[in-house]
């Protein structure tokens, strides 16, 4: 039997959920519902017998954490390719669906954002077996979710048959329907005709080919020559950025769907939702009677409607008499508002921005090839960091100009180049770097190595770099 | 001229403003209204041409936070007397009259809480200055607020004449009225001869201690004893336990002013707020037109009436749509509270007391009679502090059995002893203090030196000491 391909398309970055999401860490990396972030959880549902190993669409920001997401679930992906720049859904499917043909021409593909919600996952499997028949028979499924609310912010895939909507089987498409107004999706859901267009769509990488081809030719030659041209970087496939760079930014509902005549909607009942603001976050972590929701160390006293999320372990968050509200406590930032207004937190982050705060895109821990860091404390002429380096990996051959570091292991090995000796640094041992030493951290074993890295010096930022060395080939 | 000896009443531990006011680090330390504290604010206040150096009431766990917080002030104290235990104002004020005769039998004191907000400093003072010879013939003036609003948070000075209120010479006083309700506050607000009773007192030290001698003469005899077997510890004037133990909890308002005939008020018409509650900080920090209060890297966006203080200068706090909010954001915790309940804050303590939360009542800086620390980082098996020791101040000579620690000073110099060794360590190098080591830290400079220590071990508690010197006389 032939194994679905899951295309996961991971290369988004929302606003809506700030401060967790953020340009630098958005939505789909962050553990909003448990302890896997939403791009492990789609990986996860979309494996097992029936799946093949998942490709993923997303941009060169995000390539590490992709890589590092992938690897603690125990997931494989099949590869991972670089969008030069987010040109939306048409041309990110038409290179997975032209990547894959290049191995398996006679496959299925399942296309599914990084960054919704679906707790029943064998619920989910159960529907796309339920559709695989209407793709290998050469039809574009798409799947629509069973409405529960007359939402404004979602399109609508009205489908020919009168209640079809609680279908089971892949029905009809009558018509696709924009954004609606109140009344208007107040109609539809009543009709019982139509279903919440969520982006999630199977078909054999024959036909989906087939109706590029012939429905957008155009961007068909274009992405045909990005793929044609992509180059191996490192585990990863950078897709070629001159073709890339020219193509319109449009959908596959737009560019395919909207057009195409070999449509069909398997409806989906089980929960589902594109956590599109705070308000969704809320409702789909379960308040209790009172509508009230505590994650992390909070709490909620006479409080009703109000979601409290503590995310910094240390740092006690409590509610008293809050109306529907949302308060999101992190480290470096902290967000309270009516929960009414959700959708205008990306707002939020416009004002930040323009007072040139950098929570308003910069997440904490700043993730890089080899780990990651993040500042502890940032005086008058010093600054401390937890360092952590994943096995194997290693920083560039780098000197500073304006500081001086130190460094002391509090669990791991690291192999240290300071000029020219080589030494191994191990638990509870601190090692020297003289201000314009050149020197390397590497982790040679095979657990994770944490260090605090105390800087001193007259100028403390990141661009105080100089690299001469760099595994990753960066700048 | 006789100088007044200013008595400041500091050993309150309120929890109504949590988690800025907690009950190791109270309200009366914290920089609630501007760049100083409302403790250093009264010291201030209460300094000039007119007043002698002021005698400072606190308890034990407060005394160093005293010392450093009125040396950044400039003002040297006569005096700090410690309490053995919290005996509200009675036992205090006589405490400190029996203290003051031992020099100045024929003086006059003035009695504050160090705890209020009075923002006209040279306005009260010539309040106190008009009071003075009042106070000089023998009568005891207490100062009464003149009243914005009909309060139900305080008790009410009547005066014997309608409409005296509005005096500015010491009026005589019909009765004490107890915390209204609604409808008698508003006739008290209605009827221009009421004030607030602020527990701000002028008298002569002879007036006051014939006072308690005729209307409270066993207090008198125990407290003449706590007094007589002071003991000096350290700079400090340590009151005799035994007899302090046995006194009852009553206040001067209580136990002398309801029963003296010598009474005289005077109406103080300029700013006053007891900062009750962070209504009451609200209120007094200068509300916008829309009744917004930012206060350190703190954002509104489309709020009313609402508080938004960061207290962390790298923790954002953005408002949006808010109405009628505390929001207080501290590193280690956060406060959102709809503003008409502030005066439930102290329940926020008791909930956090009884989930076993340090925030409860702990402050993230820990001050110690050398400095200061506070934890940046506490990870599996290691915990990283900034630790800042004062000029000519240094730790007890001390081991921990199990954890090492390594410390990088980076501003100042430091004395360090490590077994038989004694070495300077200045900015930019570092030390290791392996386990089980004896070991001093001191600061012999002119400056404040500031170190990150990096602890690792199985076990980090504060617990894991032994102390074998301490110039602090600790255990």
């Amino acid at each position: 039997m032939t194994k679905i391909h899951p295309v996961i398309l991971c290369g988004g970055s929302g606003t809506r959920l700030w401060p967790l999401s953020r340009k630098s860490y958005p939505k789909q990396f962050a553990p909003l519902l448990g302890p896997e972030s939403l791009f492990q959880a789609t990986a996860r549902r979309l494996s097992g017998a029936d799946f093949a190993a998942p490709l993923i669409l997303t941009n060169a920001d995000f390539r590490f954490i992709v890589t590092e997401q992938l690897a603690a679930t125990g997931i494989a992906p099949s590869a991972v390719l670089i969008e030069p720049a987010a040109r939306s859904t048409a041309p990110a499917v038409l290179a997975a669906a032209l990547w894959l043909a290049q191995t398996d021409p006679d496959g299925v593909m399942l296309v599914a954002p990084s960054d919704h919600a679906i707790p029943d996952a064998a619920g989910f499997r159960n529907s796309v077996a339920e559709a695989l028949p209407r793709a290998l028979a050469g039809d574009l499924v798409t799947f629509g979710i069973v409405p529960l609310r007359a939402e404004t912010g979602f399109g609508y895939l009205q489908l020919a048959d009168a209640g079809a909507a609680r279908a089971t089987t892949p029905q009809p498409l009558a018509r696709f329907v924009e954004k609606p107004d109140v009344a208007r999706a107040a109609a539809l859901l009543e009709g019982g005709d139509c279903l919440w267009n969520a982006g999630i769509f199977l078909f054999s990488i024959a036909a989906i080919l087939e109706a590029y081809r012939r429905l957008a030719p155009a961007l068909y030659s274009a992405v045909e020559a990005a793929v044609a041209g992509a180059t191996a970087d490192l585990g990863f496939i950078r897709l070629a950025p001159a073709p890339w760079q020219g193509l319109e930014d449009i959908s596959i509902d737009y560019a395919i769907m909207e057009k195409a005549g070999n449509l069909a909607v398997l409806p989906y009942a089980g929960g589902w939702s594109d956590l599109g603001g705070w308000d969704a976050v809320w409702h789909e972590t379960g308040p209790d009677a009172a509508g009230v929701v505590c994650h992390g160390p909070a709490t909620a006293l006479d409080c009703q409607d109000t979601l409290l999320r503590a995310e910094a372990p240390g740092q006690q968050v409590v509610g008293l008499g809050l109306e529907n509200l949302i308060v999101v406590a992190m480290p470096d930032a902290v967000l309270v508002a009516d929960k009414s207004r959700a959708q205008e937190v990306k707002g939020v982050v416009a004002a930040l921005k323009a007072r040139g705060a950098p929570q308003a895109e910069a997440f904490p821990r700043d993730h890089r090839p080899w780990g990651w860091f993040e500042s502890l404390a940032l005086g008058d002429r010093f600054q401390v960091k937890r360092i952590v380096v994943h096995p194997g990996a290693a920083l560039s051959l780098q000197s500073h100009v304006h500081r001086a570091e130190h460094w002391i292991v509090v669990a791991g090995t690291a192999q240290v180049t300071v000029d020219d000796t080589v030494a191994l640094v191990t638990e509870n041992q601190s090692v020297y770097i003289p201000l314009g030493a050149k020197h390397r951290l590497a982790n040679p074993g095979r657990l994770p190595l944490t260090l605090i890295e105390v800087q001193t010096g007259s100028y403390l930022g990141e661009d105080d770099i100089t690299r001469y060395e760099d595994i990753y080939a960066r700048g």
